[in-house]
């Protein structure tokens, strides 16, 4: 085996850059028809992945690890419906997962965690010689980040980010215009994460969305531990969602790379005036100073000149946004008022157009085939082809469509809006992950319609 | 008369600390009844002032100057068209204005000429007694602007920056719902320009939209001087229209101020496309290098801890939007989508209401009482109101309601973006023109029904 430089080096070469991994190296040949998966995490996430992998014949449930006997009951729940052969379960507290990975029968495993366990997992199963997928969020510092992408390079263990958005209907539909030019040359492009998420941030601790105003360890679900990172961060503490599929409209880490960002944060006020407002100001959590600013604004610079903007914005009460916008040259996308003008193409000069029309026509050829398989899954289908792209991947023994340096890339916004916002709107410099090789790696993303 | 120190001081301890000036000082008492208005620059947008100015009563057009015959001609026939009496015409190159400002008949004079004569001229009218309204941008470098206050402040006279969006029925309906608490404490807002200008920036020479790709010398209207700017700039160089809504619903200079600034630009292609396109590639155009990235995007930080997002984009083909968002604790509108939501009182939850039943309900009082007076004006009646609080300030002989401070404090956002881009991405500090003063001032804009 050629050293993964050398590799690198001689695919680039071939035109097929993304594959970080000889193909065959990593499974047995006659194990290769069936991915034998384990979960470590099957709180409500990790049930979303679990549901639709025992949908899958090609897919053998091998082993399930949590801390929490309520979690793996519905887990279980989940299985037995499905009438598949019943997993081995460890429930051994926050390390029980490291016994998971001991199982020497499992190939590839499925992190659906707390953000501030991510990191730790990804690199035992790698080390484990486990194929990674993993819920967003990988890497909650730079240092964090440059540690799995070492340890991907020095395992040979592929680590995809299970980001879901790139695989939105109409997202990836905007993806097909913008490979076909149709807005010409990028220019410019928003997204963000723009939810109102108080009723996941706080609930009564028995159900997972509001309620009642507890989280941490009076909480449930996401509230036992994502409301903690706005006690301590002022960030944009969830990037991945809106940057995932601009990244991969501008080729980042394939041709193009972030180089620099800059953040701005607001006042916070949202969460406490939730906590006052239903549970009254002499709540316990009314004293609770919260460090994340209630909006969280960043501009991204690229190595190509386009400028990137987000926007993080969960604590006061909005409809959702993801709030993408995709300019080029010949015309833009904008999410929010669903329309896109394309000049010299849209019926009338300067004027919207509904985008639907624009997204039956260049509808990717995944959702062409799979449209039918995905309906049903959540969020909108979108969770059917990011879990689809990371078993197919596994059972092809490839580098998975979105990789180590994507999952790090996306989720080192996080770190570095904390560094510029800590000095006051710094622009502070984006880490090159691939060390030089985003100039030769090739665009691979969804481009057939394999998955 | 009071020193102005002293002045603003006892104004604002009685609460009325927008006032510049002791009232009547300017004009003689005799006079105050009708104002007799010069025009320095009768081009397109001098003469939509002009048409206005004619239909009032208490407006007496007393003099007009202009460098070009054919401006002079069309502005003419609009005094003609009004039978009013005509006025002293001054065609005496670049310069003349200095005649037209010697003319002792003259209490105020509305400026309307390229932005790089803005500050000569505003300072000339100023030291000659006048009272000043002057086209947007005024002040192109910071010492411009530090020059226009201290010379309003030594000389006593008021400049008014003609910021006409200030007036957007929908956005004074806003402004109301903000005085009225309905978004809460405010968060977050954006606004910009976002309007394609190719057919502004060049033209044929003879018609001022379109129809050829010429700039300076060999174009006519604004491509004579506005396309120059592209060469020579990078930064966002129209802030106003977004920007002076925003100041006014977020009590800049007045409780509140801009604190620093961070601007980012994309690359340049659309002014240099379009050449190409409509002009050929050898044209001589084609070989200009426009400095102007296509789409500037600014975030400024306040005293009060709001960030708000500006927008620069005019070299692409798009439709028209100032793109405004007002978020607060309560709600949001934005302004592409035509929507609003406010918590607890929007018909479904976290679902996006059609804006204009609010903007109904909220009308503000200068729109139900002058509706019908601006209808048929300029940008959907907005001019109408922008030149009436012009008028009625200078009839009243008291500072209008935008004043020189929020002039400077607008227009500055230019070069600061500039400089911020200049310097890779650095936040640049923001200038306090009031020197502290912001902290006593009152919000007086557009508080009644009178102007």
């Amino acid at each position: 085996m050629k050293s993964r430089r050398d590799f690198i080096k001689t695919t680039a070469a071939a035109g097929a850059g993304f594959t970080l991994l000889p193909s065959g190296t990593l499974f047995d040949k006659d194990k290769e028809s069936k991915l034998r998966l384990g979960f470590i995490g099957v709180g409500l996430r990790g049930q979303n992945h679990l549901e639709l992998a025992l949908r899958r014949n090609d897919v053998e449930v091998v082993a399930m690890c949590d801390i929490q006997q309520v979690m793996m009951d519905s887990a279980m729940e989940l299985v037995n419906k499905s009438g598949k052969t019943k997993p081995q379960l460890i429930m051994d507290g926050p390390l029980g997962y490291k016994r998971l990975l001991e199982n020497k029968d499992i190939d590839a495993v499925i992190i659906a965690t707390p953000w501030e366990w991510h990191t730790a997992m990804c690199l035992d199963a790698m080390n484990a010689k486990k194929y990674v997928g993993c819920e967003v969020i990988t890497g909650m510092t730079i240092e964090e980040c440059w540690e799995l992408v070492h340890t991907s390079e020095r395992t040979g263990m592929p680590l995809m980010m299970l980001e879901n958005v790139c695989y939105r209907r109409d997202v990836m539909a905007v993806l097909s215009m913008v490979r076909q030019n149709i807005f010409g040359e990028l220019i410019h492009l928003q997204g963000g994460y723009q939810h109102d998420l108080l009723e996941v941030k706080f609930n009564n601790g028995t159900q997972p969305y509001g309620g009642g105003v507890e989280f941490g360890e009076k909480g449930f679900s996401e509230a036992r531990w994502r409301t903690q990172h706005s006690v301590n961060r002022n960030g944009d503490l969830y990037p991945t969602h809106g940057i995932g599929p601009l990244a991969m409209m501008t080729n980042i880490n394939r041709g193009n790379r972030f180089t620099q960002l800059v953040s701005y944060a607001t006042k916070s006020r949202g969460l406490h005036n939730y906590i006052v407002k239903k549970g009254g100001e002499n709540h316990p959590n009314a004293k609770v100073n919260f460090k994340l600013g209630d909006i969280v604004t960043t501009m991204i610079h690229t190595a190509s000149e386009e400028t990137i903007l987000l926007q993080h914005d969960t604590n006061l009460p909005r409809p959702y946004s993801i709030g993408f916008r995709v300019q080029g040259t010949n015309g833009i996308w904008m999410d929010v008022n669903k329309s896109i003008y394309i000049d010299g193409q849209s019926k009338e000069a300067h004027r919207w157009e509904e985008a639907q029309a624009w997204f039956d026509r260049y509808d990717h050829p995944l959702w062409k085939k799979y449209g039918s398989d995905a309906a049903g899954a959540g969020h909108g289908g979108m969770d059917w082809f990011v879990l689809n792209a990371f078993i197919e991947s596994a059972k092809r023994k490839i580098a998975p469509p979105q990789d180590v340096y994507d999952a790090v890339t996306w989720s080192a916004i996080t770190p570095l809006s904390e560094s510029s916002i800590q000095m006051g709107g710094a622009s502070v410099e984006f880490p090159d992950f691939t060390k030089g090789q985003w100039m030769y790696r090739k665009n691979n993303f969804a481009i057939g319609d394999d998955y």
